[in-house]
């Protein structure tokens, strides 16, 4: 494969080599927290990002110079050749894709799906020779102009119809490839104005979509997991599934909360002003919990820069969520992330993720070794420690009118103790600052 | 009553007066959409923002100077005076209160219950006087150091039972003033720091405090709606009642969702991420519409800065959303506004309430005239008239493959038609301005 | 011309007509403050966003279908005729445009220039049998490839110099076209990461271009006034010309201030954490006021999205900064706004020009009657009278010691006076929501 | 001293040691290119978050329990006695202070000058004893309400008279203490509303007041520097020094630019938008670079949280800018952080300082280590090189015409290079993740 010329494959080398091309955290076969590196982070490709944008923004068309770029299924071809040169490169276990990255999008139906089909029995060939696996796929619902208005929600049940076949397609392609989930990202279901949209029909609709969707899964046996994707807005300026509660409110009010799991990104978490943490542990805390987009937002700038992550502190924080609660089960993760428009080089490409999956190894390391140590959680525990008493069981299942009583007669007056946040912080970093 | 000295009751004079004591648009007698315009608005002063609140802010401390401020039983029923003479120079029909903002608070339960039956007492001959009537009471659980930590959600049980009690205490007192709503804002439910903090805990003990308030509305037959407010966070980092969406997950987790409606605010819809009109047709679609804060944020300051509203076309839009669903049930107009610190003089406090009274007028206008004129609620039906027909019902009921089917039998290849999004606005401007 | 079918001209017909094709505030030739309307507002079509967007976002691709898409000289010419024909519909006295909206973009320079000396012919023989003129000309310099890193400021010192023959082949055409202005927006005068950016560096070119710009329009004996346009970011992460105290600190640093003025819009005000108005205020402060793009920004979206202009409260406090400073010079109103993605019809782009004047003309006259109203500046003047006393000017031309001395020897105490705040909104509520 | 009890004094002790109260990076006397940490880093306690907060916010008052809470000297020198107990405890060799700190405010602006008088003649007593030296002294000009609409910038003359004589005060103090540097933060230098506000006028005030400062500094022989604060906003919605390239243009309108330096903080970097090493190259890039104030914001707040640094990358690229620049000359890293109010305990205080000294700390190797590498500035160098070719400085002083001829003559097409920002940021973590 010429693309990647020669660069070699990436080998882990620890962290005094000066190679660009190792690693210096990432060791897949490592013992953490008692299974492989590989198994517990569960590293995936986007194949959008690596092989399908352009490096286009609102303000500027295509930068990269890709050989594969191109609307035939020989590009197709050519790009999931390069595609599994990388993974091979790189030791990725997983890769993720929509349909519309991986074959060219034409108006029929019909021959979207020939397309897909082709080109996903041309990819499972190379997934059988590399043993790279699908981590999850997906359905492209939002970049054709059919579905400027909303896939499932749009006001045009014709449109509901061709994402309900389309999802149909995708459903049937990830099954073909073992994929170990099936995702769906509504990044046009929601509105540009409240003026000529209907909030109730809306979320109906998606509703019903997303109940077909379950249905399917359990009539084809596929033993994947269905997840769903908060993101706040963009390209929408409101988008339904806006955060994990959201999410949470609509499979709950829909009775699929038992069905459906969540997709969390860092980038998504950021532009609902929530921490990366914050919504795994909630979504953790609700039993919803799947698996991750990792990246980075720029905090500055107010879209979804979906950068490599390079902050291992905040990293590892995420990690530690997913530890604490047994680690991923068919999720993993997903580098969510592209270049930026400048990094032309076949280099740039493989760096990034190299730098992307050290600083998750770092985060993942880091995480594991607040575990072991325990302080944390004992701190935590500790906290709490009244509500595990005899007085604060008791409490959780009095009325008003008996706590008030008690209230009274013991004349009490509660003492605050202190939350003790910056000796927490200090103790995360001795772990975050040296893994 | 000596402190508005000279300043006359404000009336409805008509746009054209040059009186600045007069209402331009607020007529409370006139008919709008079939409703006298007071029953409409139902508007309601904060006691705390416009008599307990001193001016301060994070740089600075009290600017204002008033008679009533102090911690003696005098001074809380100096205050009541001044508070009951601005209600009847304005007209106001309604008002809410916190008992910190009414008596002052002290370490010992006890003492806090007597002054606050006193001082309700005293406020109730005063409601009897006046005809103004009570909105909604509630506790402040947030700004004693006991509650810092949290209220119900405390990892301190005492601090729980400490509130629970409160909360009694203070659902007794609207009651016994006939408040039409009794509110929950859990300003110290979330938290500063993940690190401390057991989400899942946090959740049941909040639960178990509504719980409670529920079961007490029903034994002592409180007739008014209970309400919670969502915010998104200050002074916490995240509160937990972040926006409408997460109210209602964590309502319909618990199965509380029939029992408790929520109170919106426009500043805290907009440090959500949301519009204000938005927060309340999604409450609307959801069955937990209840009332409204209305107030004003500045868009380009990051926290809640609570001034009366002054924008007509904002005001609209949420009235419209309101008087599309059947206006207000219990719920009514709040003004949780306050001065700007540096507005020192009596004056202010009338001017500030009357302008914002007229800006409300005008929305409330505006918005029936936009329901009457009825094109707006037209463009949207016909935008989704393809689901009422027997095709777009008919898919609403079928499966993934049924519709897999007819895409493919027809090749169908749906076309986008219009958003109208500009046409809708210049429509709504036509009402907007001339309101 | 085909392509707005059979689409009326536009004309004033008052508020009260039913067509939406008719102005209800815009009356070209109606006085206002000493002069026609149309001369004051000086409205100019934006080429790019009307005739040259697609209707893509960061997440799909083009979604209207317009004749006049590809790149040849032919489609170029159709573009030209369906905009002189909009100009027509809606009596608009001035458009603007960039190189690349108006011919096709290729490689080599000397064709870019053949092409766009050719389409600037075609089009002033439009601009001649119309009577529409040009507001500003201008270059792109953000969008291909090779300005990726920079125009003036590129690392490269071979893409300056393409740019700066791009800027000379574009102020020769507006001089052709007598263009009262010319602008230069750095759209990726940036940095993406400060990690390969040398800030001092990039500074010194950004004023050489602007140098050699200044020098250019002398030797030429362009009449028109050199503009720059503030913008915080997007694309970049950091743009240079971040706010109007960024673009005068620049200016005032290299010695430009007299011979370059602002072009400030609302979109990017607000992404800088401004108002529109204060923008403008600061500018005319500054001396560096030139002109305006007026849209609208989302508060909720983090991007720029370079809406119709709606809120008339927020557009009359522009005009008032505007028309309390004397009104334009060589600037005007240019609608610097695009269609919103699902607007996919013809009549939908005269539509949103045609509500987007008339809130402009409804601000305009609001700001009018304000001023001649006159209790909004005498109020202002009132309140820093103290500076105009004696007393006033003499501590304006003290010293620390001089003034401390007359602190000790008065005890002064000075007792704050109330800001008003409130009155004056209520003030200006009266003429903005009558206008 | 009992606040501390029987907390020891912080020692070095390594990364490995358990012992919370140790400093695991921070080794004064250790050497870091070329200087001793200590003399690199400067640390100054910042006496108003550790002494004067009393933990109270928007919502809630005061929950910390000090000894020294109270408005007499008696409680003043009790602080000063428990601040120098801290700066032994910690090996703190600066501190910072406003007056309203260290003395109590009152009415008199003779007793709070005799007031202020006393207490820094007893911290001048402290000082000579301990060795703990002044990094800054400044005028609190924005709690007390007389300075509500403003000190320099002020309406009323008399307030700036006011404004005037306090900070003579203060620079008389702090040129007592051999203070190495006099600050001016402009809390309220800025406006609520534009309505009531002449920029014109308030900007001529405060560069007044700013030359009066400079005189005096000459005048009294003072050689410390004088430096400014950039902040956008809060307490006011628009603060004039919003951000380093504010408070140039600033300077350089005032032609003080080469009399006046800059102190950064990264909470106000963030909140205008920027990253604090933006804010500090920028200010190196303009020669006004002076000294920083070290803190975090909550990146999903929205105001000033002002917390104790913990993200070794985010500090590290700071240090990175100042050792680049040739180190601190008068400035130095004064911990604007204050506990969470939550945290309670005295032990908390020494803590939150432990921590962020040693964050500091491995910023400051990292960054050194960075340096001494010297991959980075070579990437840096080498992408301009162009620029220090014969063709690249002939280019900075052609016209537009020459240029454009040789771009003609070459049919120059420039090529883009990738900007390689991941790779960059691969290294960056090599150094920031080790240190």
């Amino acid at each position: 494969m010429s693309f990647f010329k020669d660069i070699p494959s990436v080998a882990y080398e620890g962290p005094e080599t000066s190679n660009d091309f190792a690693y210096r955290h990432y060791d897949p076969d490592a013992q953490v927290a008692g299974r492989r590196m590989e198994d517990h982070l569960r590293f995936a490709v986007a194949y959008w990002h690596s092989f399908a944008w352009e490096g286009g923004d609102p303000f500027g068309g295509r930068t990269f110079d890709r050989p594969w770029f191109g609307s035939t299924m020989d590009h197709a071809r050519t790009k999931a050749d390069v595609a599994f040169e990388m993974f091979r490169i790189l030791g990725q276990p997983f890769f993720c894709f929509h349909d519309a990255d991986a074959r060219p999008e034409v108006e029929s139906y019909a021959e979207n799906t020939k397309n897909l089909e082709a080109i996903t029995d041309y990819i499972g060939g190379k997934m059988e020779e590399t043993g790279t696996r699908l981590l999850w796929g997906t359905a492209n619902l939002f970049s054709h102009r059919r579905f400027m208005s909303g896939a499932s929600t749009n006001p045009d049940p014709d449109v509901f119809a061709y994402a309900a076949a389309t999802i149909k397609a995708n459903m049937d392609a990830t099954r073909k490839l073992n994929g170990e989930n099936y995702v769906l990202w509504g990044g046009r279901e929601g509105y540009e104005t409240l003026l000529n949209t209907d909030l109730g029909r809306e979320a109906d609709q998606m509703a019903r979509m997303l109940s077909m969707v379950v249905d399917y899964k359990h009539k084809t046996g596929f033993k994947g997991t269905i997840l769903v994707e908060p993101k706040p807005q963009e390209p929408t300026k409101h988008q339904y599934d806006y955060d994990v509660a959201a999410c949470y409110a609509f499979l709950k009010r829909y009775g699929l909360e038992d069905e459906v799991k969540l997709n969390i990104e860092q980038g998504h978490a950021i532009l609902a002003g929530h921490t990366f943490e914050h919504e795994v542990a909630l979504a953790m805390s609700l039993g919803v919990f799947g698996s991750i987009d990792m990246n980075r937002n720029d905090y500055q700038s107010g879209w979804d820069t979906d950068q490599f992550p390079n902050n291992v502190p905040e990293v590892a924080m995420v990690y530690y969520e997913i530890l604490k609660a047994g680690g991923f089960q068919t999720g993993g993760t997903n580098f969510d992330s592209k270049l930026r428009r400048q990094s032309l080089d076949p280099e740039d490409l493989i760096l990034a993720h190299v730098g992307a999956m050290d600083v998750c190894a770092q985060g993942l390391k880091a995480a594991a070794a607040m575990l072991e140590d325990g302080s944390l959680e004992a701190a935590r525990r500790e906290r709490y420690a009244g509500w595990d008493s005899d007085r604060g069981k008791k409490l959780m299942s009095s009325s008003l009118e008996e706590i008030t009583e008690m209230v009274l007669s013991e004349d009490l007056q509660p003492e605050p103790r202190s939350g003790r946040q910056e000796r927490l912080e200090n103790l995360v970093n001795r772990f975050v600052q040296k893994a």
